[in-house]
């Protein structure tokens, strides 16, 4: 694997297709991630997402906490890992003790500029300053916008800021519809005008 | 071809796989289309979407007279209308006379609730209004929020809530890149926690 910065100017590529993602968070010592379907890009210069982050969440709290959060891209060979992160709320329980990343075992890796862990074994990850002024948004629509301020990419699937998941099935982004049904990012297309 | 209407809470599911759409909007006479890659779902109840449209649009002009647009989700059969429609604009002057519709030749159908005209060939329609009170995300953000008033889809690829391409693949929907590369909705993946 090979892990390689994506310049800022491209970082809206890796959700322009519209994959699930993961969002993480940290705040004191406590962090979370969660998943998110219903996000995209919102700007180029400087480079902004959106993202939905309902009030239920606890990652949300680490958020307005601590001012960033990170985007996760995952890919097929997490699709177990998506759906534990997506049906279990960091609220619960039996989490108290354990956090979700140590509970599923899953492996992080620290950000380079905010306070988020970021997922290992996905294919991107956008580290994110939450944009000011915008409470309205966040208590009206739980729309959370987002400052790209690092974004990196799997150069396996990404580089040169392009897509590329052929030979590499098990790294194709996912499109989440409902009840753990997701669809597969599928063939490249290009076409001429 | 069998279009039926979709429940207005179902309607988030026509985007949450993250497909670029098309909007189209009319007012006193004029229409235009233009292709979005940033959307999403906002809302399931009321069902409401998020969607980018740039100041410099000529469709804005329209969704901001009338107060409504539509949502069109295109297949993988019309990828050539998307880069033409996406790669032009209806300030043109060459779509002085005829709007892009006609230029083009695209065949519409009337919306059931709202001005905008619908794009024949398209597997799913929603019919927005634009949310009132969201000045501010449109000038600061280029953003528009709108409340699902119709949502519509084509049966073959998408019934009880569920998109199901196999069998069709000249109506998969598609996910945008950038620079007329696409990718098509892939193959459908089922999770179990």
């Amino acid at each position: 694997m090979s892990i390689t910065a994506v310049e800022l100017k491209h970082a809206y590529r890796l959700l322009n297709h519209g994959p699930v993602v993961l969002v993480s968070a940290a705040h004191a010592g406590k962090q979370n991630i969660m998943a998110a379907a219903w996000n995209m890009p919102l700007d180029f210069d400087p480079a902004k997402i959106a993202v939905v982050i309902d009030k239920n969440t606890y990652t949300r709290g680490l958020i307005e906490a601590a001012g960033t959060f990170a985007i996760n891209v995952p890919c097929m060979q997490q699709s177990k890992v998506v759906m534990q992160v997506g049906s279990s709320s960091g609220k619960e329980a039996r989490f108290a003790e354990s956090d979700k990343m140590a509970a599923y075992q899953l492996p992080t890796f620290a950000s380079t500029k905010i306070e988020a862990p970021l997922l290992a074994g996905c294919v991107a990850w956008l580290e994110c300053r939450s944009l000011q002024g915008e409470i309205e948004n966040q208590q009206k629509h739980d729309l959370f916008i987002g400052e790209v301020v690092a974004a990196y990419a799997d150069s396996r699937v990404f580089s040169n800021g392009r897509w590329h998941f052929e030979g590499h099935d098990q790294l194709r982004t996912l499109h989440y519809i409902a009840g753990g049904a997701f669809f597969a990012t599928g063939d490249s297309v290009s076409i001429t005008p």
